[in-house]
Protein backbone atom coordinates (compact mmCIF):
# COMPACT_ATOMS: atom_id res chain seq x y z
CA UNK A 1 0.00 0.00 0.00
CA UNK A 2 1.23 3.70 -0.81
CA UNK A 3 1.74 6.28 1.43
CA UNK A 4 -1.21 8.45 0.03
CA UNK A 5 -3.44 5.27 -0.28
CA UNK A 6 -3.08 5.01 3.42
CA UNK A 7 -3.25 8.34 3.90
CA UNK A 8 -6.89 7.96 1.54
CA UNK A 9 -8.12 5.18 3.65
CA UNK A 10 -7.07 7.33 7.15
CA UNK A 11 -8.97 10.44 5.62
CA UNK A 12 -12.37 8.31 4.96
CA UNK A 13 -12.76 6.39 8.07
CA UNK A 14 -11.37 9.51 10.54
CA UNK A 15 -9.30 7.00 12.02
CA UNK A 16 -5.43 6.34 12.48
CA UNK A 17 -6.44 2.86 14.50
CA UNK A 18 -3.56 0.20 13.91
CA UNK A 19 -4.88 -2.94 16.29
CA UNK A 20 -1.86 -5.08 17.54
CA UNK A 21 -2.97 -8.93 16.82
CA UNK A 22 -0.55 -9.75 20.16
CA UNK A 23 -2.85 -12.27 20.81
CA UNK A 24 -0.88 -14.50 23.60
CA UNK A 25 -2.57 -18.05 23.28
CA UNK A 26 -2.95 -18.36 26.68
CA UNK A 27 -5.06 -15.09 27.00
CA UNK A 28 -7.47 -15.82 24.47
CA UNK A 29 -11.01 -15.75 25.43
CA UNK A 30 -13.01 -18.87 26.60
CA UNK A 31 -14.05 -21.19 24.28
CA UNK A 32 -10.99 -20.84 22.09
CA UNK A 33 -8.34 -23.46 22.00
CA UNK A 34 -4.44 -22.35 23.75
CA UNK A 35 -2.74 -23.05 20.27
CA UNK A 36 -2.45 -21.56 17.11
CA UNK A 37 -5.51 -23.06 15.89
CA UNK A 38 -7.18 -21.05 18.39
CA UNK A 39 -5.50 -17.85 17.72
CA UNK A 40 -6.18 -17.84 14.30
CA UNK A 41 -9.96 -18.37 14.85
CA UNK A 42 -9.80 -15.93 17.36
CA UNK A 43 -8.00 -13.26 15.29
CA UNK A 44 -10.18 -13.76 12.19
CA UNK A 45 -12.83 -12.87 14.77
CA UNK A 46 -11.27 -10.09 15.95
CA UNK A 47 -10.37 -8.61 12.58
CA UNK A 48 -13.76 -9.17 11.24
CA UNK A 49 -15.16 -6.97 14.44
CA UNK A 50 -12.88 -4.22 14.30
CA UNK A 51 -11.49 -3.76 10.45
CA UNK A 52 -14.52 -0.69 9.89
CA UNK A 53 -12.77 1.32 12.68
CA UNK A 54 -9.08 0.76 11.87
CA UNK A 55 -6.88 1.36 8.61
CA UNK A 56 -4.42 -1.15 9.70
CA UNK A 57 -2.97 -4.48 11.69
CA UNK A 58 0.03 -4.90 13.15
CA UNK A 59 0.96 -8.77 13.80
CA UNK A 60 3.56 -9.12 16.30
CA UNK A 61 6.02 -12.13 15.03
CA UNK A 62 6.96 -13.15 18.69
CA UNK A 63 3.67 -14.43 19.75
CA UNK A 64 3.36 -16.68 16.84
CA UNK A 65 6.73 -18.00 16.52
CA UNK A 66 6.76 -19.11 20.11
CA UNK A 67 4.08 -21.96 18.58
CA UNK A 68 6.35 -23.08 16.18
CA UNK A 69 5.65 -24.05 12.84
CA UNK A 70 2.03 -24.06 13.43
CA UNK A 71 2.19 -20.34 14.90
CA UNK A 72 4.24 -18.89 11.64
CA UNK A 73 1.10 -21.03 9.51
CA UNK A 74 -1.54 -19.16 11.86
CA UNK A 75 0.33 -15.72 10.79
CA UNK A 76 0.33 -16.49 7.44
CA UNK A 77 -3.17 -17.00 7.09
CA UNK A 78 -4.26 -14.12 9.39
CA UNK A 79 -2.28 -12.17 7.14
CA UNK A 80 -4.49 -13.38 4.48
CA UNK A 81 -7.74 -12.46 6.30
CA UNK A 82 -6.88 -8.65 6.58
CA UNK A 83 -8.96 -6.75 4.19
CA UNK A 84 -6.30 -5.78 1.44
CA UNK A 85 -7.41 -1.83 2.33
CA UNK A 86 -6.01 -2.22 5.21
CA UNK A 87 -2.31 -1.09 5.85
CA UNK A 88 -0.40 -4.81 7.21
CA UNK A 89 2.64 -4.46 9.61
CA UNK A 90 4.83 -7.20 10.91
CA UNK A 91 6.06 -5.91 14.05
CA UNK A 92 9.55 -8.27 13.96
CA UNK A 93 12.23 -6.06 15.14
CA UNK A 94 14.56 -7.48 12.58
CA UNK A 95 17.98 -6.46 11.59
CA UNK A 96 21.60 -7.90 10.39
CA UNK A 97 24.50 -7.83 7.37
CA UNK A 98 23.59 -7.23 3.62
CA UNK A 99 22.75 -10.69 2.78
CA UNK A 100 20.92 -11.81 5.77
CA UNK A 101 18.65 -8.65 5.71
CA UNK A 102 17.47 -8.98 2.28
CA UNK A 103 16.43 -12.67 3.68
CA UNK A 104 14.46 -11.07 6.19
CA UNK A 105 13.26 -8.50 3.70
CA UNK A 106 11.67 -11.24 1.57
CA UNK A 107 10.28 -13.31 4.07
CA UNK A 108 8.33 -10.28 5.23
CA UNK A 109 7.40 -8.15 1.92
CA UNK A 110 7.44 -11.74 -0.26
CA UNK A 111 6.69 -14.85 1.17
CA UNK A 112 4.26 -12.50 3.72
CA UNK A 113 3.07 -9.94 1.73
CA UNK A 114 3.12 -7.61 4.91
CA UNK A 115 3.03 -3.77 3.67
CA UNK A 116 5.29 -2.59 6.83
CA UNK A 117 8.44 -4.24 8.83
CA UNK A 118 9.70 -2.86 12.15
CA UNK A 119 13.64 -3.00 11.97
CA UNK A 120 15.62 -1.96 14.55
CA UNK A 121 18.72 0.49 13.14
CA UNK A 122 21.85 -0.56 16.02
CA UNK A 123 23.84 -2.35 13.37
CA UNK A 124 23.26 0.98 10.67
CA UNK A 125 22.83 1.93 7.21
CA UNK A 126 23.96 -1.12 5.14
CA UNK A 127 21.72 -3.24 7.54
CA UNK A 128 18.13 -1.37 6.46
CA UNK A 129 19.11 -1.64 2.40
CA UNK A 130 18.21 -4.91 1.76
CA UNK A 131 14.15 -3.90 3.35
CA UNK A 132 14.80 -0.01 1.42
CA UNK A 133 15.44 -1.62 -1.83
CA UNK A 134 11.68 -2.19 -1.66
CA UNK A 135 10.39 1.08 -2.33
CA UNK A 136 6.77 -0.15 -2.24
CA UNK A 137 6.68 -0.99 0.89
CA UNK A 138 7.62 0.58 4.69
CA UNK A 139 10.69 0.15 6.34
CA UNK A 140 9.60 1.18 9.92
CA UNK A 141 12.35 2.03 12.18
CA UNK A 142 12.95 2.10 16.03
CA UNK A 143 13.14 5.26 16.71
CA UNK A 144 12.39 6.57 20.70
CA UNK A 145 10.61 3.72 22.41
CA UNK A 146 8.37 3.75 24.97
CA UNK A 147 10.20 1.31 27.43
CA UNK A 148 12.14 2.29 30.49
CA UNK A 149 15.29 0.75 28.73
CA UNK A 150 14.90 3.16 25.99
CA UNK A 151 16.96 5.32 28.83
CA UNK A 152 20.16 3.23 28.43
CA UNK A 153 21.06 3.76 24.63
CA UNK A 154 18.34 5.57 22.48
CA UNK A 155 18.47 8.51 25.46
CA UNK A 156 22.52 8.87 25.85
CA UNK A 157 23.87 12.37 24.45
CA UNK A 158 26.14 12.05 22.11
CA UNK A 159 29.04 14.13 21.57
CA UNK A 160 27.26 16.54 19.01
CA UNK A 161 24.94 17.30 21.79
CA UNK A 162 22.09 15.61 20.37
CA UNK A 163 20.12 12.32 22.06
CA UNK A 164 21.02 8.67 19.95
CA UNK A 165 17.61 8.41 18.71
CA UNK A 166 17.50 11.99 17.39
CA UNK A 167 21.09 11.35 15.17
CA UNK A 168 18.88 7.40 14.08
CA UNK A 169 15.93 9.68 13.08
CA UNK A 170 18.35 12.12 11.46
CA UNK A 171 20.45 9.46 9.28
CA UNK A 172 17.99 7.50 8.55
CA UNK A 173 15.45 9.85 7.24
CA UNK A 174 17.97 10.55 4.72
CA UNK A 175 18.47 6.70 3.09
CA UNK A 176 14.93 6.77 1.93
CA UNK A 177 11.72 8.71 1.15
CA UNK A 178 8.72 9.29 3.80
CA UNK A 179 7.42 7.27 0.90
CA UNK A 180 9.17 4.46 2.13
CA UNK A 181 10.63 5.09 5.75
CA UNK A 182 7.92 5.50 9.06
CA UNK A 183 9.47 5.74 12.79
CA UNK A 184 8.85 3.85 15.84
CA UNK A 185 7.62 6.17 18.77
CA UNK A 186 6.75 5.33 22.03
CA UNK A 187 3.27 7.35 22.97
CA UNK A 188 4.80 7.90 26.59
CA UNK A 189 6.89 10.85 25.43
CA UNK A 190 4.57 12.52 23.87
CA UNK A 191 6.22 15.49 24.35
CA UNK A 192 9.18 14.90 22.99
CA UNK A 193 6.99 14.58 19.61
CA UNK A 194 7.47 17.99 19.09
CA UNK A 195 11.18 18.04 18.63
CA UNK A 196 10.71 14.84 16.81
CA UNK A 197 8.51 16.41 14.43
CA UNK A 198 11.14 19.41 13.30
CA UNK A 199 13.57 16.59 12.64
CA UNK A 200 11.13 14.62 10.37
CA UNK A 201 8.40 16.47 9.58
CA UNK A 202 6.88 14.60 7.37
CA UNK A 203 7.24 10.82 8.05
CA UNK A 204 5.00 8.95 9.55
CA UNK A 205 5.10 7.93 12.86
CA UNK A 206 3.61 4.48 14.11
CA UNK A 207 2.67 4.80 17.65
CA UNK A 208 2.56 2.25 20.23
CA UNK A 209 1.78 2.66 23.96
CA UNK A 210 -1.62 4.06 23.58
CA UNK A 211 -4.19 2.05 25.59
CA UNK A 212 -2.67 -0.90 28.16
CA UNK A 213 0.92 0.83 28.03
CA UNK A 214 -0.76 4.58 28.77
CA UNK A 215 -0.46 7.35 26.75
CA UNK A 216 -2.37 10.06 25.92
CA UNK A 217 -3.95 10.06 22.26
CA UNK A 218 -5.33 13.94 22.49
CA UNK A 219 -1.21 14.28 23.01
CA UNK A 220 0.31 12.43 20.53
CA UNK A 221 -2.08 13.36 17.80
CA UNK A 222 -1.43 17.01 19.17
CA UNK A 223 2.25 17.26 18.68
CA UNK A 224 2.32 14.02 16.26
CA UNK A 225 0.12 15.01 13.59
CA UNK A 226 1.59 16.61 9.93
CA UNK A 227 0.18 17.76 7.32
CA UNK A 228 -0.94 14.30 6.12
CA UNK A 229 -2.10 13.20 9.60
CA UNK A 230 1.22 10.92 9.22
CA UNK A 231 0.18 9.07 12.44
CA UNK A 232 -0.69 5.08 13.17
CA UNK A 233 -1.07 5.15 16.47
CA UNK A 234 -1.32 1.23 17.23
CA UNK A 235 -3.58 -0.76 20.29
CA UNK A 236 -2.89 -4.50 20.88
CA UNK A 237 -4.47 -5.51 24.45
CA UNK A 238 -6.75 -2.42 25.44
CA UNK A 239 -8.76 -3.88 22.55
CA UNK A 240 -8.06 -7.78 21.78
CA UNK A 241 -8.53 -8.73 24.69
CA UNK A 242 -11.07 -6.01 25.95
CA UNK A 243 -12.72 -9.28 27.37
CA UNK A 244 -12.02 -12.19 27.89
CA UNK A 245 -16.07 -13.77 27.79
CA UNK A 246 -18.13 -14.75 25.12
CA UNK A 247 -18.72 -11.25 23.80
CA UNK A 248 -14.84 -10.16 23.24
CA UNK A 249 -15.66 -9.62 19.81
CA UNK A 250 -18.16 -7.07 20.35
CA UNK A 251 -16.31 -5.61 22.96
CA UNK A 252 -12.93 -5.19 20.86
CA UNK A 253 -15.44 -3.71 18.28
CA UNK A 254 -16.29 -1.26 20.80
CA UNK A 255 -13.37 -0.07 22.19
CA UNK A 256 -11.69 0.01 18.52
CA UNK A 257 -14.78 2.00 17.90
CA UNK A 258 -14.38 4.67 20.93
CA UNK A 259 -10.57 4.58 19.83
CA UNK A 260 -12.02 6.15 16.07
CA UNK A 261 -14.22 8.19 17.91
CA UNK A 262 -12.04 10.00 19.67
CA UNK A 263 -9.48 10.14 16.82
CA UNK A 264 -12.50 11.95 14.32
CA UNK A 265 -12.40 14.66 17.12
CA UNK A 266 -9.07 15.59 17.22
CA UNK A 267 -8.42 15.11 13.16
CA UNK B 1 25.12 -25.87 27.86
CA UNK B 2 27.07 -24.35 30.83
CA UNK B 3 30.18 -21.64 29.83
CA UNK B 4 32.17 -24.06 31.66
CA UNK B 5 31.20 -27.30 29.25
CA UNK B 6 31.91 -25.33 26.63
CA UNK B 7 35.34 -24.83 27.61
CA UNK B 8 35.62 -28.22 28.20
CA UNK B 9 34.72 -29.17 24.31
CA UNK B 10 36.86 -26.25 23.50
CA UNK B 11 40.28 -27.67 25.15
CA UNK B 12 39.27 -31.27 24.28
CA UNK B 13 38.87 -30.36 20.47
CA UNK B 14 41.62 -27.58 20.59
CA UNK B 15 39.12 -25.71 18.44
CA UNK B 16 36.85 -22.77 18.77
CA UNK B 17 35.52 -22.70 15.95
CA UNK B 18 31.16 -22.03 15.37
CA UNK B 19 29.83 -23.47 11.94
CA UNK B 20 27.29 -20.79 10.38
CA UNK B 21 24.85 -22.59 8.48
CA UNK B 22 23.74 -19.79 6.34
CA UNK B 23 21.96 -22.52 4.31
CA UNK B 24 20.73 -20.29 1.40
CA UNK B 25 18.37 -22.23 -0.92
CA UNK B 26 19.30 -20.48 -3.80
CA UNK B 27 23.12 -21.15 -3.66
CA UNK B 28 22.98 -25.19 -2.55
CA UNK B 29 25.50 -27.63 -4.72
CA UNK B 30 24.25 -29.24 -7.72
CA UNK B 31 21.47 -32.51 -6.98
CA UNK B 32 20.20 -30.76 -3.64
CA UNK B 33 16.69 -29.10 -4.43
CA UNK B 34 16.34 -25.73 -4.06
CA UNK B 35 13.69 -25.83 -1.32
CA UNK B 36 13.12 -26.56 2.42
CA UNK B 37 13.92 -30.17 2.09
CA UNK B 38 17.09 -29.29 -0.30
CA UNK B 39 18.08 -27.36 3.09
CA UNK B 40 17.80 -29.55 5.61
CA UNK B 41 19.53 -32.82 3.86
CA UNK B 42 22.52 -29.80 2.52
CA UNK B 43 22.65 -29.18 6.58
CA UNK B 44 22.74 -32.51 7.61
CA UNK B 45 25.49 -33.58 5.58
CA UNK B 46 27.30 -30.69 6.09
CA UNK B 47 26.93 -31.24 9.98
CA UNK B 48 27.99 -34.79 9.77
CA UNK B 49 31.02 -33.55 7.77
CA UNK B 50 31.77 -31.03 10.05
CA UNK B 51 31.02 -32.24 13.74
CA UNK B 52 34.42 -32.97 14.42
CA UNK B 53 36.17 -29.71 13.87
CA UNK B 54 33.47 -27.24 15.38
CA UNK B 55 32.68 -26.71 18.80
CA UNK B 56 29.48 -24.70 17.84
CA UNK B 57 26.53 -24.48 14.75
CA UNK B 58 25.01 -21.36 14.10
CA UNK B 59 21.65 -21.13 12.60
CA UNK B 60 21.11 -17.82 10.58
CA UNK B 61 17.20 -17.96 11.01
CA UNK B 62 16.57 -15.36 8.01
CA UNK B 63 17.23 -18.30 5.60
CA UNK B 64 14.99 -20.45 7.28
CA UNK B 65 11.84 -18.04 7.68
CA UNK B 66 12.46 -17.06 4.16
CA UNK B 67 10.93 -20.02 3.05
CA UNK B 68 7.79 -19.83 5.12
CA UNK B 69 6.36 -22.32 7.25
CA UNK B 70 9.18 -25.24 5.55
CA UNK B 71 11.60 -23.25 6.49
CA UNK B 72 10.76 -23.43 10.12
CA UNK B 73 10.36 -26.45 9.88
CA UNK B 74 13.89 -27.06 8.31
CA UNK B 75 14.85 -25.08 11.09
CA UNK B 76 13.66 -27.08 14.03
CA UNK B 77 14.81 -30.35 12.26
CA UNK B 78 18.13 -29.30 11.68
CA UNK B 79 18.59 -27.85 15.28
CA UNK B 80 17.53 -31.43 16.14
CA UNK B 81 20.41 -33.12 13.96
CA UNK B 82 23.11 -31.38 15.96
CA UNK B 83 25.22 -33.76 18.24
CA UNK B 84 24.90 -32.98 22.02
CA UNK B 85 27.85 -32.00 22.60
CA UNK B 86 27.85 -29.07 20.30
CA UNK B 87 27.38 -25.08 21.46
CA UNK B 88 23.55 -24.15 19.23
CA UNK B 89 23.03 -20.74 18.65
CA UNK B 90 19.83 -18.97 16.98
CA UNK B 91 20.58 -15.97 14.94
CA UNK B 92 18.38 -14.35 15.36
CA UNK B 93 18.74 -10.47 16.26
CA UNK B 94 15.79 -10.15 18.32
CA UNK B 95 14.71 -7.53 20.64
CA UNK B 96 11.08 -6.15 21.80
CA UNK B 97 9.79 -5.00 25.18
CA UNK B 98 9.25 -6.84 28.22
CA UNK B 99 5.99 -9.76 27.23
CA UNK B 100 7.17 -9.73 23.33
CA UNK B 101 10.64 -10.65 24.39
CA UNK B 102 9.59 -13.45 27.05
CA UNK B 103 7.71 -14.86 23.54
CA UNK B 104 10.75 -14.86 21.18
CA UNK B 105 12.96 -16.61 24.41
CA UNK B 106 10.44 -18.73 24.51
CA UNK B 107 10.85 -19.61 20.75
CA UNK B 108 14.28 -20.05 20.41
CA UNK B 109 15.28 -21.49 24.13
CA UNK B 110 11.94 -23.99 24.84
CA UNK B 111 10.16 -24.51 21.23
CA UNK B 112 13.24 -24.61 19.53
CA UNK B 113 15.89 -25.98 22.24
CA UNK B 114 18.87 -23.61 21.54
CA UNK B 115 21.84 -23.03 23.31
CA UNK B 116 21.93 -19.18 22.87
CA UNK B 117 20.52 -16.47 20.75
CA UNK B 118 21.54 -12.84 19.54
CA UNK B 119 19.86 -10.08 20.34
CA UNK B 120 20.16 -6.15 19.70
CA UNK B 121 20.51 -3.88 22.77
CA UNK B 122 18.83 -0.81 20.99
CA UNK B 123 15.88 -1.30 23.26
CA UNK B 124 17.84 -1.46 26.78
CA UNK B 125 17.66 -3.22 29.54
CA UNK B 126 14.43 -4.12 29.81
CA UNK B 127 13.98 -5.53 25.86
CA UNK B 128 16.95 -8.27 27.43
CA UNK B 129 15.46 -9.21 31.21
CA UNK B 130 13.11 -11.98 29.76
CA UNK B 131 16.69 -13.47 27.82
CA UNK B 132 18.60 -12.64 30.70
CA UNK B 133 15.75 -14.99 32.79
CA UNK B 134 16.48 -18.42 31.44
CA UNK B 135 20.32 -18.02 33.40
CA UNK B 136 21.11 -21.53 32.27
CA UNK B 137 21.09 -20.25 28.34
CA UNK B 138 23.14 -17.37 27.02
CA UNK B 139 22.10 -14.25 25.43
CA UNK B 140 24.52 -12.98 23.27
CA UNK B 141 24.05 -9.23 22.55
CA UNK B 142 25.34 -7.71 19.32
CA UNK B 143 28.19 -5.01 20.60
CA UNK B 144 30.90 -3.58 17.56
CA UNK B 145 29.34 -5.74 14.71
CA UNK B 146 31.79 -6.14 11.53
CA UNK B 147 30.07 -4.10 8.78
CA UNK B 148 30.76 -0.49 7.14
CA UNK B 149 27.31 0.34 8.96
CA UNK B 150 28.57 0.35 12.61
CA UNK B 151 29.89 3.78 11.82
CA UNK B 152 27.00 4.84 12.03
CA UNK B 153 25.40 4.17 15.59
CA UNK B 154 27.70 1.39 17.24
CA UNK B 155 30.81 3.84 16.71
CA UNK B 156 29.56 7.16 17.89
CA UNK B 157 30.82 9.11 20.44
CA UNK B 158 28.69 9.65 23.47
CA UNK B 159 29.40 12.94 25.45
CA UNK B 160 30.47 10.59 28.07
CA UNK B 161 33.39 10.25 25.85
CA UNK B 162 33.13 6.67 24.94
CA UNK B 163 31.43 4.74 21.92
CA UNK B 164 28.11 3.87 22.06
CA UNK B 165 29.37 0.29 21.52
CA UNK B 166 31.31 0.77 24.77
CA UNK B 167 28.74 1.86 26.67
CA UNK B 168 26.60 -1.32 25.30
CA UNK B 169 29.13 -3.46 26.79
CA UNK B 170 29.82 -1.79 29.83
CA UNK B 171 25.89 -1.85 30.75
CA UNK B 172 25.03 -4.89 29.54
CA UNK B 173 28.19 -6.83 31.23
CA UNK B 174 26.47 -5.71 34.72
CA UNK B 175 22.77 -7.17 33.65
CA UNK B 176 23.77 -10.55 33.95
CA UNK B 177 27.14 -13.03 34.42
CA UNK B 178 29.81 -13.93 31.95
CA UNK B 179 28.05 -17.61 32.59
CA UNK B 180 24.87 -16.53 30.67
CA UNK B 181 25.55 -12.83 28.31
CA UNK B 182 27.68 -13.23 25.54
CA UNK B 183 29.20 -10.33 22.82
CA UNK B 184 28.90 -10.76 19.25
CA UNK B 185 32.24 -8.87 17.67
CA UNK B 186 33.46 -8.50 14.27
CA UNK B 187 36.43 -9.72 13.29
CA UNK B 188 37.44 -6.56 11.34
CA UNK B 189 37.86 -5.13 14.25
CA UNK B 190 40.31 -7.15 15.56
CA UNK B 191 42.63 -4.16 16.96
CA UNK B 192 39.66 -3.08 19.11
CA UNK B 193 39.47 -6.56 20.55
CA UNK B 194 42.57 -5.15 22.79
CA UNK B 195 40.26 -2.51 24.43
CA UNK B 196 36.99 -4.39 24.53
CA UNK B 197 39.26 -6.72 26.68
CA UNK B 198 39.50 -3.90 28.81
CA UNK B 199 35.96 -3.71 29.58
CA UNK B 200 34.85 -7.55 29.37
CA UNK B 201 37.64 -9.46 30.36
CA UNK B 202 35.55 -12.88 30.84
CA UNK B 203 32.96 -13.02 28.21
CA UNK B 204 32.66 -15.06 25.57
CA UNK B 205 33.14 -13.61 22.31
CA UNK B 206 31.01 -14.72 18.86
CA UNK B 207 33.45 -13.61 16.34
CA UNK B 208 31.86 -13.72 12.59
CA UNK B 209 33.48 -11.67 9.74
CA UNK B 210 36.51 -14.50 9.66
CA UNK B 211 36.68 -16.23 6.21
CA UNK B 212 34.18 -15.07 3.14
CA UNK B 213 34.10 -11.69 5.23
CA UNK B 214 37.51 -11.21 5.72
CA UNK B 215 39.22 -10.82 9.24
CA UNK B 216 42.50 -12.62 10.32
CA UNK B 217 41.83 -15.21 12.64
CA UNK B 218 45.73 -14.92 14.17
CA UNK B 219 44.68 -11.25 15.29
CA UNK B 220 41.15 -12.84 16.53
CA UNK B 221 42.89 -15.14 18.76
CA UNK B 222 45.93 -12.60 20.01
CA UNK B 223 43.57 -10.06 20.96
CA UNK B 224 40.37 -11.87 22.04
CA UNK B 225 41.34 -14.83 23.68
CA UNK B 226 41.08 -15.12 27.95
CA UNK B 227 41.63 -17.06 30.78
CA UNK B 228 39.02 -19.44 29.67
CA UNK B 229 39.81 -19.09 25.63
CA UNK B 230 36.80 -16.89 25.31
CA UNK B 231 36.18 -16.80 21.79
CA UNK B 232 33.70 -18.52 19.57
CA UNK B 233 34.44 -17.77 15.62
CA UNK B 234 32.19 -18.50 13.19
CA UNK B 235 32.80 -19.46 9.58
CA UNK B 236 30.07 -19.48 7.34
CA UNK B 237 30.16 -19.48 3.41
CA UNK B 238 33.35 -20.39 3.44
CA UNK B 239 32.84 -23.49 4.80
CA UNK B 240 29.14 -24.55 4.04
CA UNK B 241 30.13 -23.20 0.25
CA UNK B 242 33.25 -24.03 0.10
CA UNK B 243 32.61 -26.25 -2.82
CA UNK B 244 29.20 -26.29 -5.08
CA UNK B 245 30.10 -29.54 -6.73
CA UNK B 246 29.20 -33.38 -5.10
CA UNK B 247 32.26 -33.21 -2.97
CA UNK B 248 30.95 -30.53 -1.24
CA UNK B 249 30.97 -32.44 2.15
CA UNK B 250 34.93 -33.36 1.72
CA UNK B 251 34.98 -29.95 0.61
CA UNK B 252 33.46 -29.16 3.77
CA UNK B 253 34.99 -30.71 6.32
CA UNK B 254 38.65 -29.99 5.04
CA UNK B 255 37.86 -26.06 5.48
CA UNK B 256 36.48 -26.93 9.02
CA UNK B 257 39.46 -28.74 9.53
CA UNK B 258 42.22 -26.36 8.31
CA UNK B 259 40.22 -23.71 10.61
CA UNK B 260 40.31 -26.59 13.33
CA UNK B 261 43.92 -26.90 12.94
CA UNK B 262 44.65 -23.06 12.73
CA UNK B 263 42.78 -22.63 15.95
CA UNK B 264 45.45 -25.12 17.29
CA UNK B 265 48.28 -23.66 16.55
CA UNK B 266 47.13 -20.63 18.07
CA UNK B 267 45.70 -22.06 21.94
Amino acid sequence: MTKSKLVEEIIKKQSYLCVGLDSDCEKLPNGFSKDAKGVLDFNKAIIDATAAHCVGYKINTAFYESMGVKGWQAMEETLAHIPSAHFTIADAKRGDIGNTSAHYAKTFFEVLPFDAITVAPYMGKDSLDAFLAYTNKFTIVLGLTSNEGSQNFQQQKLSSGEFLYESVLKQVATWGTPEQIMFVVGATKAQELENIRSIIPHHFLLVPGVGAQGGSLADVTKYGKNESVGLLVNASRAIIFASTEKDFAEKASLAAKAYAAEMKGLL
